[in-house]
């Protein structure tokens, strides 16, 4: 048992996985936290999709009038989107391409620039800047991902 | 190449790595319920979004009364999405969190947790059960994912 | 530090791995070409849904009319979100199954199949090819990632 514990820890005793651990983890919960952003806004703005949610502001007409959509509340889910399309494509190339045996160096320059990219890309979205702050934002989150997953196909293709 | 094979099957035999990937299989397999609930309720209510999937029930107009949203549809694929934003941090995570090194009973209190908290989110959105219902289950598997990142930055934090 | 960074390569050096680290960053590519092929519609159609993205065609109303929804960008969208909800199994079951010890020419079966599927499913969704084409492609995918699962906790179920 304690042979398979040592197994298993030696992964993330390796400095690349490590790292690719520590920003997975911080864009995952920076994604997760667009889920109380949603929260917030649809309390505040009073802007519910679900009929059992306005429950509480009463029965028939007086609760009704909160099954509305808003727009700062579509404008986080769009923001919330685009990470998941973002965010995954990064989680799944990036454990790959840690794994891809890059130089620890390189590897922090990836996974810093996705990690602050996206960071800058919900800024640029909720405030919202003006463009092009967002889709430059989006762009080198992108391009990132592209750059692993080519050096991950560059060393393990087998098709 | 059977000691690469023995290599890799190591991290499967990890009793902490079997559990989040009994878990895993079960959350995911849970998410891709939703699209043949989805597909159900297109059916059985028509109610399609793509012109060539009412093909089947003539031309013009008899077959474009079936283009149109229909409620229950539409709660299942916020039900889909939901899972999409919470399952993807979790099968995240709590990867990283399996290699970390947690006590099996730690680590299947979380995994459990989690899988529980999101099929009652289901159950409570499809039904609906009144809130709190559908808002606490989702709590509870957030605040889990929420536990298993702290654990993964706690032990692998390289930035 | 070499000793370490040669164990997290064996990882890498099993075959079964390199393919399901090939076959899971085509498909993450061909999901994230579906962000370019968004950009392209919503371009040249001039279909955009945030205010700051039109404020390059002028103030007012002359830039507000390109605030709609267009019947391609929507479709486009529709085809990235089904990737989501169906790529994401994937890369999550796929790593177990990679790591549960299957059979490189089965793997390679399950993965070649399932990549292929899902590049159809897009010609399927975006050109787009009479029904059953669409539907039948995401069963194909559907039915292997379930294929997989069933592997993964038959290998490794610790509940």
């Amino acid at each position: 048992r304690s042979g398979k514990m040592a197994k298993s820890t030696q992964l993330i005793d390796n400095e690349v996985f490590r790292a690719y651990a520590t920003y997975t983890a911080i864009v995952l919960l920076k994604m997760m936290l667009m889920s109380l952003v949603t929260a917030y806004f649809r309390i505040t703005r009073k802007a519910f999709v679900n009929p059992e949610d306005t429950a509480s502001f009463g029965k028939g007409d007086s609760a009704k009038k909160y099954l509305r959509t808003d727009p700062d509340v579509e404008r986080v889910r769009r923001g919330h989107l685009n990470d998941l399309e973002n965010i995954v494509p990064f989680v799944g190339v990036g454990l790959l391409y840690a794994l891809s045996g890059p130089d620890l160096s390189t590897a922090l320059l990836h996974f810093r620039i996705f990690a602050g990219a996206r960071i800058l890309h919900t800024f640029a979205y909720l405030i919202p800047l003006p463009q092009p702050s967002r889709g430059l934002s989006w762009a080198v989150g992108y391009t990132v991902t592209i750059s692993m997953a080519y050096k991950v196909l560059k060393t393990v293709l087998l098709l």
